[in-house]
């Protein structure tokens, strides 16, 4: 799994690949064994994202990881730690942006495999249907979600981890709560931007404490 | 699992039963193992379910078996092959009544351990959105959906099987059919009462096809 | 609409209907209209349905009727207030039993009318796909569902309603209430045996306050 | 409602907008009514959005238009004909982009004002779950779905139009057509790049035909 470096100012090499028609024979494996660049197709410098990030919506897909007992019965939330770049702590989500050309079963499969690591045995459900569909926009108070940067669509699943976590490059931590814990509301509190507020959609959406 | 025979009629056991108030004790855990009696808490015999299908519409889970590849696209559908009492071959879904006391998880297990057997490893989904609500009527032409023997709302739902399946007592056999090859339209076809409709109404939702 | 009186103990009545065949040419129609006997087909006397309260799981509709801006964002819920049997004032949803042979979309036509009026002009929704299945037990504590009475499962719908709403026979009053007001939490807290749970399901799957 | 003219390459302006800080105030009003510009916040010159849809999936609004009787059961499907710039004819469903800043529900409002006309009293759903996703990609094969343009991200709806529909500016007409038609299945053939397909899971997902 190639890493993202958005700081690599490779435009023209970027525009380079793809006048050599590098994009045409792309294969939806390509985005989630990555290519042999470096970086996948769909990736794009950090100079062109900024400016898109001003000027459409973005898609993301954004995922609540589960562990659940034999009856289907969610059991615990998972979240990742992370170092802002202020030195600050958070607690997120599974997330990622869909990059061009990617299906959004190869985003959910490509960010649960860069944030949980390849031995997390997800169940990607068979559906596409999300459960919600969370609007972050840049200004405050327009919705439940904000992001500073940029104005994003997040579809929103829950997806069931059966095999083992692990923190990757960008994390701390994979940290997992019981919802039936007095430590749940801590859990949820210290996540930020809404994105408490999305786990909460999806423990109602399954009938969470049934 | 204990064989549900609805040919004993121990009305009068079934009643003894209720005044002891063998019924007050009883945990989730109870319908999914059994009890001891041969017969889960909640069934009823013939005689008395008979009269039931002609006054109340009864509830039942129905279940499209699916077995999908790591990014969740559904490869696979199941089916069960049974002899009907007439001598004749039917496929079917696994399918079940929602028993007295039962929740909708207990009965999703109960029925897919009964027909897949015990090491089908079903991921029940985490959410008990059904994708669909078939309403069988025991006349024809009022739905898509119909039943001889009673009035019927099934909450349908798609689960993953990641496990072995064989065929149970009541089975002939557990077949599989590749929703991408030239057969699978007939394995639709040769299902019943509107069964087939629910298998397209499965993958329609879960945009099988993508 | 007819009056459901379930004092009248016609049970003889019931069954010779039966033999003489009159429920075989139910049309949609009689379940909304009413047949001309003061009772729908499907509908059971007293002593029966009492019996079945305790073998069967019921089958429920439940609606959450809400009134929505132009860009379909809820901004009201509404709900029932009723004088229960001993006297005591109760807030409830829109709630009903699905009858014999009758339709989802039926029982929420007919429910709907027989609580918020005949010109409640609601917009049933064109999928009967619920936003959640509400398991009612007669044991508190199996789920967040209590319903001393029965084992029922609840499809429970959110249902715009663009008309007049008035109280019906059984009603004191229906009552609206702002989701965004400060009251909104008492309203919901006036709602026992988890009705409340059901709307916060309903405001969490709609994105309310999105 | 504003003509969005994809020709006028107003580029510096929009720039000189944007460095203005008109972009701050807006709100949500702004996008349905439109700003005294012309053209909404959000909008993007021809030039930069040709650039875009080659960089990263846009996100689209979908929406089926029904007609439903008193019960919701869907009875017509309503669609646009238009004339192509290379003169042939086409059948399309009500479609639009989500603009930057723009939310979901005011996308739909848009869009249907666009296509419909302003008296259509469209009953924009109280839930923005998608009945389906829809991938188009530039590449054929990929998906059920293709666009040469670009690869768009269309969040799909079902909506009832209560009101009168007229076709404007960029429509010949606007025609309904009766499910249970025979000729439905030429209506639906008509309809290119998968929009037939995102008809059939509408009716798919509704029951429709129950």
């Amino acid at each position: 799994m190639p890493v993202l470096n958005d700081e690599v100012p490779d435009d023209d090499d970027f525009d380079a690949a793809r006048v050599r028609g590098e994009f045409d024979g792309i294969t939806p494996e390509d985005f989630v064994r990555g290519s042999d660049n470096g970086n996948p197709p769909g990736w794009l410098p950090a100079v062109r994202i900024d400016r898109l990030r001003r000027e459409v919506p973005l898609v993301y897909v954004e995922v609540v990881p589960v562990r659940c007992d034999d009856l289907g019965r969610i059991s615990e939330v998972g979240s990742l730690v992370r170092v802002r770049d202020n030195g600050s702590v958070e607690r997120t989500l599974v997330k990622g942006r869909l990059l061009f050309h990617e299906t959004i079963r190869e985003a959910l499969a490509r960010n649960i495999g860069k944030d949980l690591g390849e031995i997390a045995l997800p169940v990607i459900p068979p559906s596409l249907q999300p459960f919600t569909v969370a609007e972050f926009f840049p200004t405050p108070g327009i919705s439940r979600f904000y992001d500073p940067r940029q104005h994003a669509v997040a579809l929103c699943y829950v997806v069931v981890i059966s095999g083992d976590c692990k923190p990757q490059d960008s994390s701390l931590d994979v940290q997992w709560c019981a919802i039936a814990s007095p430590e749940f509301r801590t859990f949820l509190n210290q996540m930020d931007d809404g994105q408490d507020e999305i786990v909460r959609r999806a423990l109602s959406w399954t009938g969470a404490g049934e």
